[in-house]
């Protein structure tokens, strides 16, 4: 029997039809559907694809055992994080074994920064895998800005906020457009680092971008708290005729 | 008469099934259709959708009267360009004002170091416009490499290889993944650079990612003289359960 292909796919930002014709189409004809999502929840990716699976497929729903009630350094977060990977990978596996194609649904692109890695490291030399890119959100996030990100010679830096405030004020500093994500518990952070570097007025929040709830307003307007989907941008200012 | 409205439309990297849904139809759906191109070329953005645009639709090919036969920081470049850019945004303000939607062809995302920012600031305030984002070309090479370019707290530079030597080798040396674009003439500066980084062996060169004639290869490989849509990256190599 032939072996069925594990399609990791790119959803884009959260707006249907920002996802790509070959993104539509994949999961139009899906027979078999993974996803990841929080335990309780309907999950972000599963939200975005409402309406689009077609009736009868099959889903597979992986259910993280953590989130964020054990910090990233903590050694039971990796084991538990690995432990699930290997559960989730093996069920694809079943499926692909079987002679079905399975569609991961992953949000944004699927090399940036996203949780398909995990799995597509360990499908590797095992079943077919193929991945399609997506928009990110980061373009989402400047395209709501209505201002483009970079210009010219423009150096752009992706930051996550998780990282320690002195490496953030440093980057901050030397960079001409920043993009910051996985904001959360670290916004307090992320503001001192943005003082430090003197740009604390040059920066934007996105909230939701592309989606229903989108928000931009300058990050001096922010509460102490922002929703999951949030990005920082500031707009590089190179060379433009 | 109610002004048409001018789209910013980011075609992605090249391939017309990774065009996002909203790009599709707005292309197959368009009575004027807008694109860049260098004198005596077909224009690869309008390469890319051929085929898509009906009928009957008007065209407007904007010419660059100058690409690189005069360097950037002569100044004669800055106010040729200002005066092209000025011109093609009369055209395209004379079709919205006389009701017509008149859609832009933009390669990869419009706000991510694209042409039609320049006209995008010009027509602001003038006439509506409205920008749909699409996936990078970056996205598309890290996709063609197989492998994930950023893992938990990875920070990503993106760089010009335009800029000045010295400048390249700093940022390749402090960050963790690395895109590098606006290769062209600029190929051995950058591998100087990088070779002064200590960072060459890490090195890919991908040309023309997710378009017919993709090539991808360790930059060590790659000759004296690379096409102009080619993108040197670096992999990331973060926490990773």
């Amino acid at each position: 029997m032939t072996q069925g292909t594990v399609y990791g796919v790119g959803l884009g930002p959260g707006s249907q039809d920002l996802m790509s014709v070959r993104a539509d189409r994949l999961i139009r004809g899906a027979t078999h559907v993974a996803y990841f999502r929080k335990k309780g929840r309907c999950g972000h990716a599963r939200t975005i694809v409402e309406g689009m699976i077609p009736p009868g497929a099959i889903e597979l729903p992986m259910e993280y055992p953590v989130t964020t009630e054990i910090p990233f350094d903590d050694p039971r977060y990796n084991e538990l994080l690995a432990a699930f990977y290997e559960r989730s990978v093996a069920q694809l596996i079943e499926m692909a074994e079987a002679g079905c194609d399975v569609v991961v649904l992953c949000e944004g692109d699927p090399f940036f920064y996203g949780s398909f890695m995990h799995l597509y490291t360990r499908l590797l030399n095992r079943v077919p895998v193929s991945v399609v890119p997506g928009i990110t959100g980061m373009s989402a996030a400047w395209t709501a800005t209505d201002q483009p990100i970079t210009w010219g010679d423009d150096i752009l830096t992706v930051l996550m906020a998780t990282l320690p405030e002195e490496a953030l004020a440093e980057r901050i500093a030397q960079t001409d457009a920043l993009v910051v994500m996985k904001i959360g518990r670290n916004l307090a952070k992320l503001r001192r680092a943005l003082v430090h570097a003197g740009r604390e007025g040059e920066a934007w929040l996105i909230e939701y971008a592309a989606m229903s709830q989108q928000r931009v307003l300058p990050l001096s307007e922010v509460g102490e708290s922002v929703p999951y989907f949030s990005i920082v941008l500031i707009h590089g200012h190179g060379r433009r005729p």
